[in-house]
């Protein structure tokens, strides 16, 4: 997979990209990335990259202009079909099904704004894609495309490591974790519940199996409506939701 | 305000937290950040932050030990009541009123894991906020954690210049934001909608209203449910669900 992230502020991506599942994973030839800054696809004399917007108001658009162009000139260098996703908050939410369907592509694009708005021909005529990953403000899109990139290349094909793979995460068994305990037994008078360490296997796959039902619905409830249960969860889920 | 985060990988964060309105608001004396790397809190001798899970299974679990102790000793440097909040996917969702919300903090802690679950006591006995930034799984929490800075730094008193703040931000108001436009007017040959070049600034108002509304009802009627809509609004919007 490669991917291009079109931004004004290319440093931002430094920390990200070079530590951790992110930089292991290019390293291993699993992805590659280039940073491009679309100031450097401005026509104009002063380098400008928005303007006023018609009609009046507070605020600056960024232009059609740039974007446009630096696509393009990213799109050229391969022979793929790119996803072209407009970070912004009217954007599809996201969430782990678009990642898994994102981690299937070969090239993602990727454009974030800072502080301004877009004008509204890239969305129209140019993305393929608009996401959000939240209904929360930030200063500009490369957060955003920092999750959505951090998300997809730890799906990628041998992208983890065993331990890290090994997880079972939340979201993508549809229920949230049941808890997890380690050493010590007893932290400061806080003790590990008793059925973890009797040894029995089958009462522990039971422990957990109702304390991550009793987990999403208390806290998510609405990811159970959505779920697969087995008729033994069921059953489980039914009785907590008696004891409620 | 103050905030500490607790990681692992404190390199994460050198591009965000020295790029944009993080790296200003920070100049200007808006917030203080220290990142504090909890493997220096270990008391055994090989600096294990983590452990293998009470009952079995995959994955390691941090250890209770670490993370108390690095959060006392960052709470105790100050005469402040922080809210120490765990980034995790177990978490309530974030939104712009918890943003809000913990903008009026004097002190914030974040705690971010990696890979690992937590030990549960950190969560039932040490933390106050339990966040998710969305449904999707990430490496660590450390993306979290920047997101929750960003959106909260920025609401701080004057952490914004003008020219940031002037933006109105959807999710502030409620609705989505209508279309933006700047110059060209033509575009190869995609072209500004007319009333915007108009001059009439009474047309204008209309049209943005009825825009923002139209983007909100096709993408996120669950915030409009929510919203305080002007009788005005209302008429318009009952129009444009006729429409549809």
């Amino acid at each position: 997979m490669h991917i291009d992230i079109l931004t004004l502020f290319p440093g931002m991506f430094d920390g990200v990209l070079n530590e951790s599942i992110l930089k292991k994973a290019r390293e291993k030839g699993k992805y590659s990335c280039d940073l491009v800054d679309f100031r450097n696809f401005t026509e104009n004399k002063h380098n400008k990259v928005d303007d006023y917007p018609f009609g009046g108001g507070a605020g600056m658009v960024l232009a059609p202009q740039p974007i446009f162009d630096c696509v393009e000139s990213v799109t050229k260098k391969r022979e793929t079909k790119p996803r072209i996703i407009l970070m912004c908050p009217q954007g599809e939410r996201y969430n782990q099904r678009k990642a898994e369907e994102l981690a299937r592509e070969e090239h993602l694009i990727f454009l974030c704004g800072h502080y301004e708005g877009y004008d509204e021909r890239i969305r129209e005529h140019l993305v393929t894609d608009e996401i959000s990953i939240g209904d929360y403000v930030l200063t500009g899109g490369e957060l955003g495309a920092m999750v959505v990139v951090d998300s997809v290349v730890r799906l990628l094909p041998d992208a983890l490591g065993n331990s890290e793979s090994a997880v079972e995460d939340s979201f993508s068994t549809g229920l949230l974790e049941h808890p997890h305990y380690t050493r010590p037994a007893n932290f400061r008078g806080m003790k590990v519940p008793e059925v973890l360490t009797s040894g029995n296997h089958a009462h522990i796959e039971e422990w957990r199996m109702r304390e991550s039902l009793r987990r999403t619905l208390e806290r998510r409830p609405d990811l159970l409506e959505e779920g697969n249960l087995t008729d033994l969860q069921k059953t489980v889920l039914a009785k907590l939701k008696n004891e409620q």
